[in-house]
């Protein structure tokens, strides 16, 4: 080793003593953080808090990537995983000199520390785990599971970045990461960055071994390799010079990145590196606790180790040993600023991790150049006229969006290869689906750096997604209806996330995450009852009003509309449904956009009789839309002195109250389209509570008879499917007939007749699947 | 090869073209099934439903399963990923005459293959994919993923049982099912069945390449081979004998399961064989369509090959040749009986894969020996006594259950390694964590054979469980309230699974799938806003009245009796939400009993004044239970002249009326708690939404006034946490106050200076941590 080396491998041990004893103090100190005196009880933190285990392993590699920066000028970006170990992350913002960039409070000396120690995991303070209060994150790593696909995300269109992501190993027993190691087929060496993960083997979780933890390093090697990663096991326990130890793996890793950049042909496969860091658990911990079970290496570890140190006096002692193990003060001036010689450790300002510009995307984040709408649109002649499949029409758009962003590449399309199922083919005549790994010969439209991902794996187009927009590009999800709901619960971290960012100062508004949901449930009499489910919606509703918007575009145009406004929209969860099947068209381009901009409006040419309306048809989603259209028109034959007025809503969250969601409709714009005491008959797309629920706080809601799935059907024919959950236009004609005080019996007795012959004929008479509206 | 191999072989070649024929037959054919007479346009169904691409490959293995089981009487179990597949399933469970037992109709003759054909995606009746509908079945298959982790958990604890598992290579690109391969590592030889899974490589989902189709075998091997497996290829291309190749394969699979068996010792690695399966998608159709494009191993045999045979004369000749290349004539006698010597590579009758006892579980499943609750039930000498962690007490009589099944075995406890953070761990004092891997030396309560399993994901331990129930088994899966949303889909499949299987006479009801919630997000003040997440109960009040119950037990007796009712049940799906942290105490045993046979009542105890109560402090949850206790306490001390009713409710949906919800309260008990014209202020443990939507149907409704979780709060004191959403003692109290015409100020300025001492002192002052209730 030259005295050089040597002299680096010492500035990044010190380096890391600061950070691990910094990190420390944040978990139990609230006074004396630098221990300058003895250490004594009011010291503590009343509540201990955090989590010790993973945090020196953080800060290892956060170290690592430091000096691999420095020595290589590589742009860099740290997805952490374990976000329960914000400690490390703070201390090493701190140090680096981030936190007191964004907040002089925490400026880089004793009373900086001080105030970092003691808002960590305090009321008002920081949060126990990353979150976007802390410069540098993209990533919460509180539910766990979405780190790496996250940072592929990040890392597509970048060509220059190197997004490192460390991924817990207990993290890695979570499907969404064991599924996430195979994006390394999708990333293109030419147009994308690289994603260098680093699975932290560390051995425990909460209580138990972790499954990676328990595999040896062949199985280990297999297994990555298998993946098509070239892995390299960085083992700390083996090894005196751990810091050289992973420097070295590092720099094989850049040249190994380099070499994939440079030798990489089309065709071939683009073998990345990867490491498998093992390092006991809360390393640098006492190796046995006051009552001497095993500490160091533990599940003991995970959380706060020597939790009795408010009643117990040994454990306090051995605390104050194990504080003063980190020998702060050769670590820290008298002024509690860290010795130059640790600073010099720390690559360039600019470069420096918590400060890449990826990771407040909004700031990169440009406007998308939309194409015009007029060329794309359907045209109407009038309501009912033309036939088209919204989503078809949409893909066109889409298409030119992709060709005006040809050059940025801040566009992508993530979906579970439903694209063309979806009738979103067109968008393959303007770029390919991107993958890497050599593909059979009959593959078509698939290429290295094709602009849509296709892979069945929600998780995995929901984590891409999340990363691309949070570091300042655009995207969509096209989807199943159905199949939404396995990404519930990360479009609920998602949303978290958002919320708070909105609250942080320096974070600028990223792109919307925009999901469009289609093969729609009423249309799924084919796949059957498997492939019915709107409760995506439901889940939505759940999130703050600043956060979701539900969409309901009933036609071509309108779905046109929306997803060029929703893309044009910020920091918001836009679910758009929408169908892909050909039919009726309702709205020209100009009525679409009158339409979308209320949000919801009387269809006046659907509507007959005068004067104030006897009952009420609304409708909300394309099906519906038809069938209340339908019942309309039965109503007009059969009931023809009823006045019935037809109210569509496309934004179906303006039907709330303003004062819970701020597009909600004004008051006299809701009691225009609903007059009081008035009954309404609601076809609704999804589950009638979904409707409910956003009505609560409206006067007088127990008018509103909603007619919705009702999870009754499988594989039929769509007019079966209707009827079976009362919602075909017969039913809801007559409701309407029943809540006007009239008799319904003729159009139930229809309504059996013609669901008895699709059950003989196996498909539905063509009465049924035509629309039947106007005298 | 011998004469008899020859004959054995061919034999089930002839099988499988009778199958493969009969898949066939249902995609397109309505009548002259056997092709006794030229195809005519009439002789088609109308709509063509169905997937052929996935139908050979099942045969294929259900054929070479069929000899396995012939030659070793190995009891087997068939899981079917791809269950878009159903043609080639019922083709089998036909030619097998397990169709024939259950339902005359389909007999094994040419007027039952009719019916089966023409039954085949028809309105009323077999669905185009896998359903409970389907003998043998106990897996959809409709959203894929899940089949590994539901083998898995069939194979527990059914040591002579092998279950077989094909998954598919698109299946296998999603998370949970990548995840799911480890799967492995907690199977015992000693004392669990065997999984056998079988990786169906064809190539292609419904139009993009799959991931695993693009590795390369050395790749598959590795990375299975890595993930603890002894993987073995089978690739019908590159053979002549696929059958022989592939019984060849079973056998020595069947023979390294049983060396596992017989040579595995405690502390050892159990490297079970797999095998991945390469065959073209749609094998055996026509290698083009009638355009030239490529055809069989291609996407385009995924669904409906040669989909245009209605308008396409082309198309048409192509199927005809296509349907007679199978020479039915050759397989089925005159009147449509299969050949003796196809049946005679069938299995012996009660051993064929179809009868399966295990697939119509509940004709397996034994009532629990619920231990009786008495001796574990806390002493509460009167309301406000006393102190408990409710899942701590439930945690010793749930060891109890343990000891009580030990001989059965037919009781587990799946979990994200939360069992003992979320006070479970009395648990591991009955049994053991199950692992089987070698492990770290400082591992506690893990063995092989344990009966908990904790993997850090939600997606394997809710497919264990539903292989484990659907089995005839009984279970219970805790879990932080924050994480179960990440099975909300899987949850919405099983329950669909469930409802289906309630309609089909020969299934018997399984024991209930029961999520225990704990780890409120009310107590997730420590670990922050994204464990914070009540949605799983929404989530859950979209599947239908029969199959879903939600309980918000709120101490430790009535969690108690909560538990053990829902293991009594059958057929649902109990979502249990109960607090961990230690507390006061409310009911006694007798009391619980009561107070949960009710679902909901008046707690006469904590209400104070005469007469008809002003106002009504509703509760449902533990925490929300303490805040309304208090603001009684409170509205007691500040308006005494105020009578106050305090009700609580531990079975949220009988809130709901009971043409909604069967065990709804009768509109006389849902008055005698909140009478009408009372205000309610009602504090809930999760989304207002969800009380509003229960109550849907109940007369007066804009009455309740409902405070819940708002998505307000970080990591801060608990006080805080519930000032943040409005669901404070003070802020109930102040609401009650408003809502009587009353002064809400003074309430106000206290809340809001213990707030600010919280976050002086980083603690809730002891006043708001302790409960204060009475004169």
């Amino acid at each position: 080793m030259t005295t050089t080396q040597t002299r680096e491998t010492e500035a990044v041990q010190r380096y890391r003593r600061a950070c691990d004893y910094a990190a420390a103090a944040m978990i139990y100190l609230k006074d004396n953080v630098l221990l300058r005196e003895p250490l004594r009880r009011e010291h503590l933190k009343p509540r201990l808090l955090g989590h010790w285990g993973t945090c020196p392993g953080i800060t290892f590699l956060y170290g690592g990537l430091n000096g691999l920066v420095r020595r290589t000028g590589q742009r860099t970006l740290l997805v952490t995983g374990p976000g329960h170990g914000a400690p490390a992350v703070h201390a090493n913002l701190w140090l680096e000199g981030t936190h007191a960039r964004l907040d002089p409070a925490l400026s880089r000396d004793g009373a900086g520390l001080a105030e970092l120690v003691r808002r960590f995991s305090w009321p008002g303070g920081f949060p126990s785990h990353l979150s976007p209060e802390v410069p540098g994150v993209l990533h919460e790593g509180g539910e766990l599971g979405y780190a790496l696909a996250t940072a592929f995300g990040a890392a597509l269109d970048k060509p220059d970045l190197l997004v490192a992501c460390l991924v817990g190993d207990g993290e890695a027993e979570t499907g969404p990461t064991a599924g996430s190691w195979h994006a390394n087929k999708y990333l293109s060496p030419r147009t994308d960055g690289a994603v260098l993960p680093v699975l932290h083997v560390n051995g425990y979780k909460i209580s138990s071994p972790t499954v990676y933890g328990c595999m040896s390093d062949e199985e280990l090697v297999a297994y990555f390799r298998g993946a098509g990663w070239s892995p390299h096991v960085v083992d700390v326990t083996a090894t005196d010079d751990p810091d050289g130890l992973l420097a070295e793996a590092l720099d094989l890793a850049h040249g190994g990145i380099a070499a994939v950049r440079e030798r990489w042909r089309p065709g071939e496969r683009a073998v990345w590196p990867m490491l498998v860091l093992r390092s006991p658990k809360g390393w640098g911990v006492p190796a046995r606790d006051a009552g001497g079970k095993p500490l160091e290496g533990t599940f003991r570890a995970h959380q706060v180790p020597l939790g009795g140190v408010h009643e117990d006096d040994a454990e306090f002692a051995l605390l104050e040993r194990w504080l003063r193990s980190y020998r702060p003060e050769e670590l820290f001036d008298a002024d509690g600023r860290p010795h130059e010689d640790l600073l010099a450790a720390l690559p360039p300002e600019e470069l420096r991790l918590g400060r890449a510009p990826e990771a407040n995307g909004g700031r990169l984040r440009r406007d998308l150049p939309l194409p015009d709408l007029a060329p794309f649109a359907v045209e109407v002649a009038e309501p009912g006229g033309g036939t088209a499949s919204p989503t078809g029409v949409a893909g066109r758009w889409l298409a030119e969006l992709v060709r005006a962003t040809e050059d940025r590449r801040d566009f992508r399309v993530v979906c579970p290869d439903e694209l063309e199922s979806n009738r979103l083919g067109a968008l393959l005549e303007a770029t390919d689906r991107g993958f890497t790994w050599p593909l059979p010969g009959t593959a078509e439209h698939v290429a290295p750096g094709g602009r849509v991902l296709e892979v069945l794996s929600e998780h995995l187009c929901q984590g891409w997604l999340q990363g691309y927009l949070l570091t300042g590009r655009h995207g969509l999800f096209p989807c199943y209806e159905a199949f939404a709901p396995i990404v519930d619960s990360m479009v609920n971290q998602y949303a978290k996330f958002l919320k708070v960012s909105g609250e942080v100062a320096w974070r600028e508004p990223v792109a919307s995450m925009n999901h469009l949901l289609t093969s729609e449930g009423w249309r799924q009499e084919h796949n059957g009852y498997s492939h019915q489910g709107p409760g995506f919606l439901n889940n939505l509703l759940t999130r703050k009003a600043s956060t979701a918007r539900v969409y309901l575009p009933p036609d071509a145009n309108t779905l046109l509309v929306t997803l060029r406004d929703c893309l044009a929209s910020t920091d918001r969860i836009n679910l758009v449904v929408a169908g892909k099947n050909a039919g009726a068209q309702w709205l020209d381009l100009a009525a679409a956009e009158r339409h979308c901009a209320a949000g919801a409006g009387t269809w006046e040419w659907a509507g007959h009789g005068d004067g104030d309306p006897d009952v009420v048809l609304a409708c909300a989603g394309g099906i519906p839309t038809v069938e209340v259209l339908a019942a309309a028109s039965i109503l007009r034959e059969r009931a023809p002195d009823l006045t019935v007025r037809v109210v569509n809503v496309v934004d179906l969250l303006s039907l709330a109250p303003a004062d819970r969601r701020p597009h909600g409709l004004a008051d006299e714009d809701f009691a225009a389209c609903f007059p009081e005491g008035v009954p309404v008959v609601f076809g609704f797309h999804g589950y009638p509570s979904a409707v409910h629920e956003t009505l609560h706080g409206r006067p007088d809601t127990e008018r509103f008879h909603v007619h919705g799935y009702l999870e009754e059907g499988t594989t039929t024919t769509p007019f079966d499917l209707l009827v079976g959950n009362g919602m075909s236009r017969h039913d809801l004609a007559a409701d309407a007939l029943r809540r006007t005080g009239r008799d319904d019996t003729a159009v139930l007795a229809e309504r059996d007749e013609l669901r008895e012959a699709a059950h003989r004929d196996g498909v539905d008479s063509r009465e049924i699947t035509e629309w039947r509206w106007g005298a």
